[in-house]
């Protein structure tokens, strides 16, 4: 018996059936494995740091803490943007983040996590596991020695926070906005200056007036920072994150010394979560909006469709150039085009379209 | 050690530290299990038998074989609709079905499928997980022994085939149409005779006359049974199942009899499952809906918004009265109610809302 085979049979739990009797309370402990998950998230992050956590004690429990996954939030273990090259290296086992945090890698990551104008959340789940989207991610993470799944989705994200009213592609002119990413840069091609602020210095950024407007994630997580305490303009919907993936990453090396019952575990609780925190979102987005609303006088507003024509048209250039880095990007880019063509051609018929006419009659 | 506890601890592997030596092979068999799981779909049906499939391989899968999930097609150990009964009275484990198949049970369970004008798939998970319909869905399944999570879920369903197109209320009178469950009421009360027919008669019925029209999924399972052979007419946007949960539903006493590692384990490849069930309609109706259209000149029909507001009247009426059954089909509609109305305030901003600019920007 190799040794990694002894390893995969120790770790189902056969060892019994291989002849317990010959094997002391070590061999039981080497079957166990405590994996470190390293995360871009603050400890208990609302969301995306507590999903993380749910992820890696799900791992944990379902194997009866066979495989203990031990969570490191940011800066814990390695800064957060170090994650990938902590996992990439070996140093750590797995992180969880968003893929687009790692475009200096490669810009082919942004597509993974979320894109101007790109896929909703379902329509994420759907192009990744039944589209041709996963196979090029293992391309793509595979030439970083990692492994990736879905592991949550925030969803369609808010269009952010503003001092002004925005009524025209002119208002934007000057403005300076905190939007990381690509949205960020089609910002920039509109005459704004886009910075990029970790979570915890936005609201000192936007109450000094250092930054004019920001966006973050969705009422949930905006609330939570308080935002509407310094502006109230509120804006919707967000062009640049439609359905933000969050990710697990694996070590390979570390992926391929599972066994396939390992693996599956380990692919069920990433998806199980990925379902859970998608649901999360969206029901805590619900609740904190009425709340926003009913108790702290925050106003609404539509981005117009002048507005949205112009980060339409900017947003389609980024996207093109994005595609032109290299091979791998151009396929990732024409895979993800071709699936939101089709998809929007049912979703309009579908959820979309159902929605619409929901609201028509159930508000009438 | 009492017989539950030693299976409980057998089932999770730890037999062999707990003093392996002295058991012989025979208990190693019974820490393995092998659970029936008997289903609703034929066997291999597209997303639906293939999905109940790949739940069941999933834990067989994760758990090296130490839990195998047979499963049954329809009518294989039991005829479909009898699931219910055998997973309660424990002559099977578990069920892969539609809630609302329950109906005759109680009628509360068609809120854990999907109900005219409620929630879409997305808005059913946040519900389910995050703002108290599993606790409701426990209670409710309890009373039967049983223990339900969802599993699958087709997303919003199309409007049907007619062979004659419809623009008023009065096109439905004397409608013959295939449209089980609360849809079919509100069909009904419409002045159309709703039939329920199981899937495999609908095509022959449509072909002969005996129905003047059929709903029965989404383009990508209405391709699969040929409808647009008999009729063109294809109608959306369904306004009776906007998002329908398939479910496992598991013994009690069975679920009861597993560790807590194990209910883990079991309860991520269930909602894996519904993550990627609900991933794969959405791929591949998209898919489908482009053969159907550019392939087999299907031509497509929105229901006009007074045929809409006359299903959302009738529809509202079915939910009150089934909510007026008794004191827990009150609570589960009132909670639903409570959801849907918040949630839509929520994708008016996000999905809805950023869909809708979404096309006007791109196919501008």
């Amino acid at each position: 018996m190799k040794r990694r085979d002894f390893l995969k049979s120790a770790a189902t739990g056969a060892v019994a059936a291989a002849g317990a009797s010959a094997l002391a309370a070590p061999a039981i402990a080497q079957g166990k494995r405590e994996l470190k998950l390293v995360t871009t998230w603050p400890k208990g992050f609302p969301g995306l740091g507590t999903g993380a956590q749910r992820f890696a004690d799900s791992v944990t429990k379902a194997t009866d803490g066979r495989i203990t996954v031990k969570l490191y939030a940011a800066g814990e273990l390695v800064p957060p943007f170090e994650s990938f090259d902590a996992v990439s290296q070996g140093n750590a086992d797995m992180y969880h983040a968003a893929e687009y945090y790692w475009q200096g890698k490669h810009k082919a990551f942004n597509f993974f996590t979320a894109v101007p104008f790109g896929l909703t959340a379902n329509e994420m789940d759907a192009w990744i596991n039944h589209a041709g989207g996963q196979e090029l991610w293992d391309e793509l993470s595979g030439q970083f020695n990692l492994k990736a799944f879905p592991c949550g989705n925030t969803g369609v994200q808010m269009g952010g926070w503003f001092n002004k009213e925005i009524n025209s592609v002119e208002d934007l002119k000057g403005l300076k906005m905190r939007m990381p990413g690509l949205g960020g840069e089609v910002l920039r091609r509109l005459g704004a200056t886009a910075v990029t602020l970790p979570g915890g210095e936005i609201f000192p950024s936007l109450q000094s007036g250092a930054i004019d407007a920001t966006e973050w994630v969705g009422p949930w997580n905006d609330l939570a920072f308080g935002f509407y305490k310094v502006t109230k303009f509120y804006y919707h919907p967000g062009f640049h994150e439609p359905g933000s993936t969050l990710a697990v990453g694996i070590n390979k090396d570390v992926w391929e010394s599972f066994s396939a019952s390992d693996q599956e575990l380990i692919r069920a609780c990433a998806l199980a979560e990925n379902n859970y925190s998608w649901a999360e979102f969206n029901a805590k987005n619900a609740d904190s909006l009425d709340t926003l609303l009913t108790r702290h006088g925050v106003q609404l507003r539509e981005f117009s469709d002048d507005v949205y024509e112009a980060f339409g048209k900017a947003s389609q250039e980024v996207l093109e150039e994005t595609a032109a880095t290299d091979d791998i990007s151009k396929r990732v880019y024409d895979s993800f085009a071709e699936f939101r063509r089709k998809s929007m051609g049912w979703s309009e018929l579908a959820d979309a379209g159902y929605m619409r006419k929901r609201k028509q009659v159930l508000s009438s």
